[in-house]
């Protein structure tokens, strides 16, 4: 087992998601991984909603009447609608955090959520598949919020899913010399 | 390439992280991957220090003055020494969290930083070493803190580190149904 398989992992827009994607068996090794997360506390801040197949149609029902409520163009509208069908699969990531917990505050849980997210991302990758976590406006607006979340929850997003259609491209370089440095007696 | 790697990962605490630890390339390597995980806006919202070495002396000092001031018994103050002498090498995690960005709300960052720690474990795991993430009440002591943050940043805590001397043993099972639903449409 080798570490490359953590480096050459980058995130893949919807537009280049194509079938097919995850099957249920998938799924579930794919929120294994997730659920191995570090988690302090096992408070397993997190669950997901798979979007496949009708949910879809459901989905983008509900981006594209965002889109309009938010006074976007006719265009912008369609645009809205077509990326909720164009990906194979898209998994709602829905956080629960208890920020009064006595013993695990509420930015390691938030930790929590983020590494299952990077697990699902790694995940996918090792199978062959790809994917790209997206957030923006849409997280923030009550009747999307509505269709996912029960009261205390939050919508943090959707992992978008499907098979490549094309080579990752690298994210711009990071450098490691900047996020690492010793501790000196 | 398998993602079982992901799986089999399990948590290993101090006392069982012996010689020898990640050399300076390896580490390197390790925050590489830490560098890819998922990270909206690019921020890189986290730094690691590397505590090895010499390093462990002074990591001992701060332990037992906390434990001093936090009015801990002789025996108390005495494993917490020896906590920061018994890791081969530790690495302390701090979060810079701008919690004002335009785009990008805090937790988004946090769940970078959480990410960041999950691809640092998972690497450790894939080139056989283990370890664990420890935070607790020295993260929130402001003699620690000085040691390791310039204003605005965060200590989240210290991911110890070192070869495994045991199997790891799985923990408590969760159960992917209960994190996994569909969207009806």
């Amino acid at each position: 087992m080798t570490v490359q398989s953590l480096l050459n992992r980058f995130s893949l827009g919807g537009k280049y998601l194509t079938e097919p994607g995850p099957s249920q068996e998938d799924l579930e090794l794919i929120v294994s991984a997730a659920l191995r997360a570090p988690d302090h506390g096992e408070l397993t801040p997190f669950r997901f909603v798979v979007i496949e197949g009708e949910g879809r149609a459901r989905l983008a029902d509900l981006f594209e009447s965002y889109a309009k409520r938010a006074g976007k163009s006719e265009e912008s509208c369609k645009i809205e609608r077509a990326r909720a069908l164009e990906v194979p699969v898209s998994l709602a990531v829905i956080a629960c955090i208890d920020a009064y917990h006595p013993l695990v505050p509420a930015h390691e849980q938030w930790m929590c959520v983020g590494g299952a997210v990077t697990n699902v991302l790694n995940a996918l990758h090792m199978m062959g598949f790809a994917g790209k976590m997206l957030s923006g406006g849409k997280v923030r607006d009550t009747e999307i919020i509505e269709a996912f979340c029960k009261p205390g929850e939050s919508l943090v997003g959707w992992i978008a899913i499907g098979t490549p259609s094309r080579a990752l491209t690298p994210n711009k370089l990071k450098w490691v010399q900047g996020v690492i440095s010793h501790f000196k007696s």
